[in-house]
C-alpha cells in the first residue's frame, strides 16, 4: 500500500497536465536565446490515458517548437522504491517503445536513459552539498510519503528532488513542463540554480515551468482521484496497450451519477465531466462541441462513444508498440544513441561545474 | 566553530591510527585470495604530525604488502562543508605533493582524485536507495555535527558515509584502514555490501578493517585532545611543512606537567607521554628505549630533543614537497594517471552493478 501510494505521484515528472487544452494550444515559447526543455518519465509500468493526454502528447508537440528537447527515462529515480531487476530492465525497453509509438521522434528530441549519463549523479552530489536537510524534509511529497511509511523511506526517496535538479541543470535547461505535484520540486531546482550562480558566478539558467492548464485525467472508478497506474482497481485505469474489449469494459463500468444527460460540469458532475474531457482530448474537439454532438445520448451510450474514441486513438499506438517490442536491438540502439547525444551535452557542463567548484 | 569541530573528525578517513606501533609492526595481511586496500584523505590543509604518524606512514608501508592499494584524494567529500574553489584546487595538488613526498609511490599504489572517477557517485546513488534515513541520522558523527549546527548541516554531510561506502565497494576492496571515529562508518559499508549481496546475489566482498592500535597524536597544547589541523591554537599542531624554528617553538610551548622527569604514563602524564610517543614514532625506537635514553633530562630539554627528532624526520619531506610543488604539471599528471587506473577498475564493477540492478 505504501509503495502504491508513493508511485501515485512519482511515475513521471516534468509532466504537462494538459487535458483540457489540445497540445497545439500550449502557450508560445518565451523568447529565450536558446530554449531547452527537459522532462523525465520513470520506466515503471505501461503508460495510461492520464500519462498520454497529460504528458506524452505534449512531449510530442514540444518537439516541433523552436529549441531543443530532452526526454529522459529516469531509471535512477525508479530505484528509490524497490524494483525487480528483470522487470525494471524490461520496463525501460517497454517505455522506450511506448514513447516512440506515441510519437517521440529521436531525430527531433534526445530520448535517453538517465543511468547511462554518469554526469547526472556527479552534479547531483555537488548540489546535495548545497542543500540543507530541512529543505528536503519539508517537501510535501516526502512528508506525505514518510508519514505513510513511518519514516521508513530510503534516503534516495528523500534526496531524489536533488537528483531531479541535477537532471534539469546538467543540460542548462531553460524550461521544464511541471505537473502541479511537482511545483515545489521545480522551486528547489530554481533555488539550487540561483544558489550555485550566487556562489560560483552566473552559470545555470534558472529554469522556468512551461505553463499549461494543470488538469488531470481522473480515475474511471473514482472521479475525485487522479488516474494512476498503481490503482488497485483494474477498471480505474485505461492503459495504452489495453485491448478494445478491455477499454469498452472499463468505460462501461465508469462511475458517473444518476443524471442520464451528458453535460460538462466538473464541480458537480465529476464522473461524466471526466468522460467529456477525455472525449474532447482524444478527438481534439472542444468540450462544447463534444457535448453538443452528444445531445440526446444517455450516459450509458455516451460511455461507449468515448470508449470508441479512445480505441481509435490507441489502436495504431498499440500496434506500433507491439511492433517495436519485437525489435529489442532497435530499442537499445535508440537509447544508446540518445544517451550518447545527452552525454555530449552533459560532459562539458559537468567539466565546467567541476572547474567552478575547484576540482579541476 | 561548527566547521572547525566538524573537520576535526573528518579530515581523512580509512586512516590507521598507529602511533604506538612502527608501521612495519602492522599485523600480517589476512590470507585473502586478492587483498585490496582502499583509503581516502580529504584535500584540506597540509598534513600534520598526527596525519603523518597516524596514517600516511602506514599507507606507505601498506604499499609493500601483497595485494593492491588505492589511495584517493576525496575531493567530493571535502565539499560537504564550504570550500573556496581556488583554495580547494590548490589543496588537491598540495596534498598530492605531500603524499608523494611522504613516500606514496604511484608505481606501487593507485593514487587518484575521487571526482575524476564518475563511478563513485553512480554507485553512491544506488546505495543511497538502499539505506534508510534513521540509519544515517543515528551515526555519531552526524548527531554530533547536526546538534552543533542546530540541524543546519548540508544533506551531503548527512549522506557522505554512503559515498564512503561507494568509494570502498567500487573497487571491491577487501580491507579498509579505519580510525576509531570511523568504525560506525565501516559498519555501514559492511551492511550495504551485505544488503546488496542479499538482494542481487554475492557480488561485493564485505570489507574488513585493518586492525592497528588506534592511538592518536595529541595536541601539543591540550594533550587530552587529538592533534587537529583546524585547531585554533597555532601552537597545538605541527605541520609537515613547518620550519625548524616553528617546530622548536611549538615543542618548547608544549603543555606538560610540573614533574620534570621523562616517563611514559599516558593515564597520569598525558603531556609528556605524548612527547615520548611522538619521539618513539619518528625515531622508530621502542617507547622504553627513548625513555631510557632520556634519563636525567628534564622536560624542558627533552622537548628540544623531540623537536630535533621531528625536524630530522620532516626536513627531507618538506624539501621534497617544495620541489614537487614547483612542478604543477607533474602533480596533475600523477593524478590523471592514477585516476585513469582507478577508472579502469571502477568501470567494469559499476557496469556489473548496473546490470544487477536492472539498468542494463
Amino acid at each position: 500500500m505504501a509503495l502504491r501510494s508513493m508511485r501515485k505521484t512519482r511515475g513521471c515528472w516534468g509532466f504537462i497536465r494538459a487535458l483540457h487544452k489540445a497540445p497545439q494550444a500550449a502557450p508560445a515559447p518565451q523568447k529565450d536565446a536558446v530554449r531547452r526543455v527537459f522532462s523525465g518519465i520513470q520506466p515503471t509500468g505501461t503508460p495510461h490515458l492520464g500519462n498520454y493526454l497529460g504528458a506524452i502528447e505534449s512531449w510530442v508537440s514540444l518537439q516541433n517548437e523552436p529549441g531543443s528537447v530532452l526526454y529522459s527515462i529516469v531509471d535512477l529515480h525508479s530505484i528509490t522504491v524497490p524494483q525487480d531487476p528483470a522487470v525494471l530492465r524490461q520496463s525501460i525497453l517497454d517505455m522506450t517503445a511506448a514513447l516512440l509509438a506515441c510519437g517521440i521522434n529521436p531525430e527531433k528530441s534526445i530520448l535517453f536513459q538517465q543511468s547511462q549519463v554518469a554526469e547526472h549523479t556527479q552534479l547531483s552530489w555537488i548540489l546535495t552539498c548545497m542543500v540543507r536537510l530541512p529543505r528536503l524534509q519539508h517537501l510535501h511529497q516526502w512528508k506525505a510519503k514518510s508519514a505513510k511509511q513511518k519514516h521508513d523511506g530510503t534516503v534516495g526517496l528523500l534526496t531524489y528532488p536533488v537528483l531531479q535538479a541535477a537532471d534539469v541543470l546538467l543540460y542548462k535547461s531553460t524550461h521544464v513542463p511541471v505537473g502541479e505535484d511537482q511545483v515545489q520540486h521545480l522551486e528547489l531546482v530554481q533555488d539550487l540554480a540561483r544558489g550555485f550562480n550566487k556562489k560560483y558566478g552566473e552559470f545555470f539558467p534558472v529554469p522556468k515551468s512551461i505553463l499549461t492548464s494543470m488538469k488531470k485525467v481522473k480515475s474511471l472508478r473514482d472521479p475525485s482521484a487522479k488516474m494512476s497506474k498503481s490503482d488497485p482497481d483494474r477498471l480505474a485505469t485505461v492503459r495504452i496497450t489495453d485491448s478494445p474489449e478491455e477499454i469498452v469494459q472499463k468505460f462501461r463500468k465508469a462511475v458517473t451519477d444518476f443524471t442520464s444527460e451528458v453535460t460538462y460540469d466538473p464541480a458537480h458532475r465529476e464522473g461524466v465531466s471526466n468522460l467529456v474531457a477525455i472525449h474532447s482530448a482524444v478527438t481534439g474537439l472542444p468540450v462544447e462541441e463534444v457535448v453538443r454532438q452528444s445531445a440526446g445520448l444517455d450516459t450509458a451510450h455516451y460511455k461507449l462513444l468515448v470508449a470508441d474514441a479512445v480505441i481509435e486513438k490507441f489502436t495504431p499506438i498499440k500496434s506500433e508498440i507491439e511492433k517495436l517490442k519485437m525489435d529489442k536491438d532497435h530499442l537499445e540502439k535508440v537509447l544508446q544513441m540518445g544517451s550518447a547525444r545527452a552525454k555530449e551535452l552533459a560532459y562539458p557542463v559537468c567539466q565546467e561545474v567541476k572547474k567552478l567548484v575547484g576540482f579541476l
